[in-house]
């Protein structure tokens, strides 16, 4: 019997770094998560333990932190930021034939003093962390944006019934349920040459403005709707895809104390959750090839 | 040798419920998560098992989610749900003298559609959460309203030098670096015929404002400022206190690669921190008390 | 331009189910977080909300309990379990395709009392959760054992020189050094013919005994080391996965306190982090198909 | 109006540091997350930014790594670790008036590798961390070792009925459930002349025991008679404190399948839980003082 080594990759995960542009006022910052991934001929690293042909991942640490000096105006964004990374690994360190590099945003905002936007002075946002994504290998490069940690839900316009009947079933149907999720997202560009700091905001603001204004179904009508609404609003987007928990509101039955719950009181609860999954793709976009492969299968 | 029961409490923690306001248009909404800590006379529960003074944890949870409907202008604002439970379980449950409720408070902001605010369609706000802990005991009432996990930072404005020497002192004095916290506050209420939500906004934008515009020494003199601040604009404030890991961003050192950075590129680390925590008090404002008694020394 | 619905499951996650086996002495527990994701002829449900074909969410969850009390020789093992329900869900209820069942084992240890194991007391053992994850498709079923958070580490016996050198490579080779991971690993058997207690226990003793023995060059070939181990010893497996983070240890630098640091005091640090992943497959095991598939890229 | 500094503390909280012991063969190790929380003189810092008598929190860091290598002794037991800190933050800086040392300590247990104990090769052992509080204070020290995330539970040997009738009491009496528990436990010695790793041990036996061979009509019987006992079993503890979650696994309806559930199926639940929290004192221990005090109340 024998044993062959497979797919794998390694680098350097989680490197957090703050880029400060202070050479203008008002400062302006990026705050990022990045971790790399690199693929190639490192075969003699699993086999012997030699490691001539190996980047350390210190050195890919190094490499992020470095191009936030080097190339501030690719650091603007992650999708650039990941770009000129991934390129690099590929192009300029021999043994690497592919890179995969993701990076988190935090979104900050500027805090007000005295009535007036302060020039260095900010809050984390929160509500939702950006994504990046971005695969180089044989002179291809794919760029996935994305969000999680998205929350939205509605109070209404929600419905639930006619799905199908055995032996495990006994859900009731409803025409009108609070429906609430975490939007986890990402979506493949076609299209490199792209701004992406206004192409964000855009598949942001028709994801949410369709969840808002969408009469929902099933949460996965829902979901679909988002995806196309966003494939239609922006030639770019090649493919996006969604993993939605359905972060069930029980309306919480209040007879017992005397009292009718007319869908005002629920109980937010945590586990366990619908989880919806899907994807929607654009039907002249071609193969998404590496655009979501995480490698990896985790 | 003899035991003696010593202070005990008990109640339901984490009530996640959820209050919509669907009479109006557009929808409103309240999201909380309620915690109930009771003391009386429960000795018996402990000493020997009987629980006949024993008001079930599971009671306290219903309570919460009844006078979601039954109290619905309470309900609105933290404070006043936390005044409203714990003066109910003092003085209409026979064993219970003191009450504690705690409750966090997840902020939501509308969503748009079609470039118009969504009458029932919101995002979770994040940024941070907003807080509120209501003591009740002996006909008196204490309320602290509070935030967490509010990230600030500031990308000059900060010195820190001039420290005291001795053997295991290393660090280099700095005239301009970082200062980022992760702001965790409470504050008293000396007045309970207040507007907590005015009341409450207003503390925060004194809170952000005073760091955005203090010139910092030290992230304790910066603490202090922001307490002073708070207690002098609001009367209704009579002390302040503040937990402030001191959220350190290193200058990277890149000349290893050729490159300067001047206060540019810095890792965001994680651990350890710097904790700052410290106590502002309104000379006139009497004793605490209760207000900030855990209860249970966690 | 069109849009067309790809891949997409749906299913309950994180149903938090715990089986006691009352009915011998002493009891026995099984303690299980099991998610289900199902495809198969759900395109109505979201291109017009028609979930006339739709298994609920809620009905998955009332299957997997279910499952606990009419199978309970199937429940004792994760990969048993998940077989059960991944069968149903395929061959029972019409629309559904493919399932993939994920299951979290988490396992639980004997207490003590007056010097004898306890009949019906049990202490939560940490150290590693161990999970399952099988997907049914087309007749065929895939099985896949795993670890995950089970931290490991050697205080000697670890080297790392000898690396590439480039612009971005500042670290110093060392000799000796402490390695530590948090294993993350998935094994495919090739065989469902399998006693899956017996056979986790051997993979389980086969990896950490050969971390524990082998000289390490560098993660990776640790790594490739214990997966061929496992390959080798059991026939079974078929191909495993590993993801493993490089918890770096860092020797603190005590010359500015006069003292020396021979390896042995460290900094357990955080983030970044080295993250090596990579899969050793027997060379006779075929193609594992969907065994690691999640479905969707996350 | 004016404004006055009340209690402050700070310092560096959460250095993670191991210790390795390898000039004993086979090696050992400690691994630990230490906090350090200074009171003194430091109103001018908060008062005017002027840092003179500032310990700076990266010398508190500087000094427990320092400490690991110039008091291995000492650094062996949290206890004995956390009373050397605080001592020298007290007796040997200025300004310090009070030290507070926190420490986490995790277990680690030693791997097998070919049938024998390995000499260097480790796995964290999870089940619990072990915790320790010491605070120093004029000359007087008090010295609290504790534990957390100790989940225990019983299948049987639970009842809870009997209890408190009101208007929001729905609650079904039960003479038979599952208990279970993450048992958060501190215990303050009253004697420094302790041998810690025995005590520790001592305590955690008669504690599970304890907790295994109780028939419990109440949880907070049970944490009651665990308290009792080990106040009973070990004379050097005067004081011990408990938190205690009540993790609900409630039974399953799972009669709309045609199927009974004599307590077999249980769905475990995240939140909301019942929380008891409770004090036992040993009679002629006297006042805890400083002990249980965290300073700041939150």
């Amino acid at each position: 019997m024998g044993v062959t080594l497979g797919h794998n990759q390694y680098g350097k995960a989680e490197t957090r770094v703050v880029r400060v542009y202070r050479d203008s006022d008002p400062h302006e910052l990026v705050d990022y998560n990045v971790s790399v991934a690199l693929s190639g001929d490192f075969a003699d690293i699993h086999l012997t333990g030699d490691n001539a042909k190996c980047l350390t991942t210190d050195a890919t640490k190094n490499t992020v932190n470095a191009f936030c000096k080097e190339y501030p105006d690719a650091v603007r964004q992650p999708e650039s930021l990941g770009l000129a990374l991934a390129r690099h690994f590929v192009e300029d360190v021999e043994p690497v034939s592919r890179a995969r590099i993701t990076v988190e945003m935090y979104p900050w905002v500027r805090l007000n003093h005295a009535g007036s936007p302060h020039p260095h002075a900010f809050a984390r946002r929160g509500g939702y962390v950006r994504t990046a994504s971005v695969a180089v290998e044989n002179g291809r490069a794919w760029v996935v944006s994305g969000v999680r940690d998205l929350t939205v839900l509605k109070t209404t316009d929600s419905e639930f019934w006619g799905y199908l009947q055995e032996r495990y079933t006994t859900l009731q149907p409803t025409r009108d349920r609070i429906m609430a999720t975490s939007v986890r997202s990402q979506w493949w560009h076609t299209d490199l040459d792209t701004d992406w700091a206004k192409s964000y905001e855009a598949a942001l603001a028709t994801m949410t403005d369709s969840f808002a204004g969408h009469h929902s179904l099933a949460l996965q009508q829902t979901m679909y709707a988002m995806g196309g609404a966003m494939i239609a609003a922006q030639p770019e987007i090649g493919e996006v895809r969604f993993s939605m928990p359905n972060k069930h509101h029980f309306v919480i039955d209040l007879s017992p104390f005397g009292l009718d719950n007319p869908n005002e009181v629920f109980h937010a609860d945590d586990r366990p959750y619908g989880l919806i999954e899907g994807t929607i793709h654009r039907d002249d976009a071609g193969d998404p090839g590496l655009a979501f492969d995480p490698g990896q299968g985790w």
